[in-house]
C-alpha cells in the first residue's frame, strides 16, 4: 500500500486565506491524491461553505488534510489561562469544521503559536511545555470523540522553541498519552535540527502521523540537496502508511512570502504547475511506488 | 600550503563579550592556529588592552580573525542617513581596533544589522541592497588604506534578509568593486539556503576569503549530516587558502544561547574542550591536511 501524495495549497497564494475548491481539480491533474489546506480558513467558514468543500473534494477523488500555526491568542503554551483556554476552543473550533468538510487529520504547530520565541517566557521553555502539556489535555478529548488525528508539527528554532526534534516530540505525546496524538516531521527543518534524518524517522516509528516534505531552501522535492533516497528508505523501515505532503514556496511577497521569509525568486520564470508536476512524480519515486515514477 | 583552523570564542561563553586573553593559550593546546573574536568587544577596548591581546596572542603563536553582527544603530542598509553614517563610522573604529590587536580580517553581517528583517523596509530588499552598496563603497576605503579584507558574511533568511545565498554575495562584492571585499561562507547558513554547497562554493570561486563551519544544527563539525568531504573537495578544486573556523553553539542560556536560538543541550555532559579537540582534527582531516589527521 503505497502513501498517499500532497500538496499544500500556499504553493500558489499570496494569501493564507483562500477559496480551495479550485486547487482540488487542479492537483488532481498534476498527478496528486491530497490537497492540505488552511485549518484557521475552514474554522471561519459557515456550513454552506464546507459542505460545498466537502462536495468538490469527494468530486475530485482529493482527500484532504488541514494544517496551522496557532495565533498567539490561541497559544496552548501561554502562562495566561485565558490564551490557553482560547487554544483549546479553537482547536475545538477546528475540529468541527473538519468533520464537516470531510477531514480526519490536523497537522502544525497546535500545541503554542506560529512563530512563537522564548523570550519573555516566565518560567522559561520548561513552563511553557508544561501548560502546552496540559493544554492538550484538555484538546484531545473533542478530536478523540470524533475519531481525528492531531499532528504536533516539529520546526526548526528560528520558527518555535518547544518542539525543534523528533526526540522532543515523541517526549511530548508520551505525556499527552491521547491515541488522538501523533508527530509531524518535516524534511524542511529536520534539515535544520536532526543529525540524520534516518535515526529520527526511525525513533520517531509509529507515533509519525504525517510527514511534510520540502527541499532545504523549500524548494519542491529534487531541486536541493536533501537526501531523498535515505528518507524513502527510513520510511519504509518504520512501515510508515500516512501521507506526504510537500509544502513547497517559491515565491517572495504578501504574506505567505512575508512568514515564509522568501527573500528572493527561488526558481525564477518556473511554471508552478509543471514544477508541482514533477516533484509529485519525483516523490512517487523515491517512496518507491511502482507506478508514475519518473518525471 | 594548508588552511588554518581556528574557533569562535563563543563556544565557550554566555555572553557576547568576553576577555579573549585566556583562550588563547587554551586553542593553542586544543590544535587550533586561530581564534576569532567579537570585533565589537575590540573597539571598545582602550589601547593598552588591545596590545596586551596582540602581545598575549603573539606569544601563543594564535592568528585572530573577528567577526560582529552589526547592531541596528549601525545599519549600513538602514533608510536612514544618520544609522547609515554611524555604520560606516562603526566599522572604522573596528578597523583601527583591528590594526591595534594585529588582526587583518574582519568577518560577519557587515553590511546591514543582526538580526535584520524586511518588514517595515521602505523600498523593501532593493532599496536596502542599493543603501547598503552605497554604504560599504565608504567603508572599503579605511580597510583598503589599511590592508584588511571584510568578508560579508552570507546568512539564513531567519537571520538576515539581503544575502541569503553567495550567487547574491558576488553580485554584491561586484557591485562595491574593492579589493577590501570578500565574501564568508558558512555551512550552516549554506545548508540552509543553497541548492549545492559544492556549486556554492565553486561559484563564489577566490572571492571567497573567509569560511565558517559548523553542522547542520551548529554542532562541531562531525556530529551532523554536513557532506565534509564534498566540501573538502571543493576547497580544493578553488584553490582556498583561506582560514577555517569553527562557530560551534551547544549550551542553552545567557545572551549567546538566546540570540543563537538554542532551546537545547545539544550534547548533554559534553567536555567541550576534549569535543574542539576533536573537531579541529576533523577538520584537518577532511581538509586534506597530511598530519594530525584523526581524532
Amino acid at each position: 500500500m503505497g502513501n498517499k501524495v500532497g500538496i499544500y495549497y500556499a504553493y500558489w497564494t499570496h494569501d493564507w486565506d483562500a477559496d480551495f475548491v479550485p486547487y482540488l481539480e487542479k492537483v488532481r491533474r498534476l498527478g496528486f491524491d491530497v490537497l492540505e489546506i488552511n485549518a484557521g480558513t475552514i474554522a471561519r467558514l459557515g456550513r454552506d461553505a464546507r459542505q460545498r468543500l466537502a462536495d468538490a473534494a469527494r468530486e475530485a477523488e482529493i482527500s484532504m488534510s488541514c494544517c496551522i500555526g496557532l495565533p498567539p491568542s490561541s497559544d496552548l503554551a501561554s502562562p495566561e489561562r485565558a490564551v490557553r483556554a482560547e487554544g483549546v476552543r479553537h482547536l475545538n473550533r477546528i475540529a468541527d469544521a473538519m468533520v464537516d468538510c470531510g477531514i480526519d487529520r490536523l497537522t502544525g504547530i497546535i500545541y503554542s503559536c506560529w512563530p512563537g520565541a522564548l523570550e519573555g517566557r516566565p518560567g522559561g521553555k520548561k513552563a511553557a511545555w508544561d501548560w502546552s502539556v496540559a493544554s492538550m489535555k484538555e484538546a484531545v478529548k473533542k478530536g478523540e470523540d470524533l475519531g481525528l488525528t492531531y499532528n504536533v508539527e516539529v520546526v526548526n528554532r528560528f520558527e518555535q522553541f518547544i518542539l525543534n526534534t523528533a526526540a522532543e516530540a515523541v517526549s511530548y505525546v508520551q505525556q499527552v498519552g491521547s491515541s488522538c496524538l501523533r508527530i509531524l516531521l518535516d524534511t524542511y527543518h529536520m534539515n535544520i535540527e536532526e543529525e540524520s534524518f534516518s535515526s529520527a524517522l526511525q525513533n520517531t516509528g509509529n507515533l509519525l502521523g504525517h510527514l511534510h516534505i520540502g527541499e532545504n531552501n523549500r524548494m519542491p522535492p529534487g531541486r536541493g540537496h536533501i537526501p531523498w533516497d535515505e528518507i524513502g528508505s527510513a520510511l519504509r523501515r518504520i512501515g510508515y502508511t500516512g501521507w506526504v505532503v510537500m509544502e513547497p514556496f517559491l515565491v517572495p511577497g504578501g504574506e505567505v512570502g512575508r512568514d515564509i521569509r522568501v527573500h528572493r525568486e527561488l526558481m525564477p520564470g518556473t511554471d508552478l504547475d509543471q514544477e508541482a508536476r514533477r516533484a509529485c512524480a519525483f516523490t512517487r519515486s523515491f517512496l518507491g511506488e511502482p507506478a508514475a515514477a519518473t518525471s
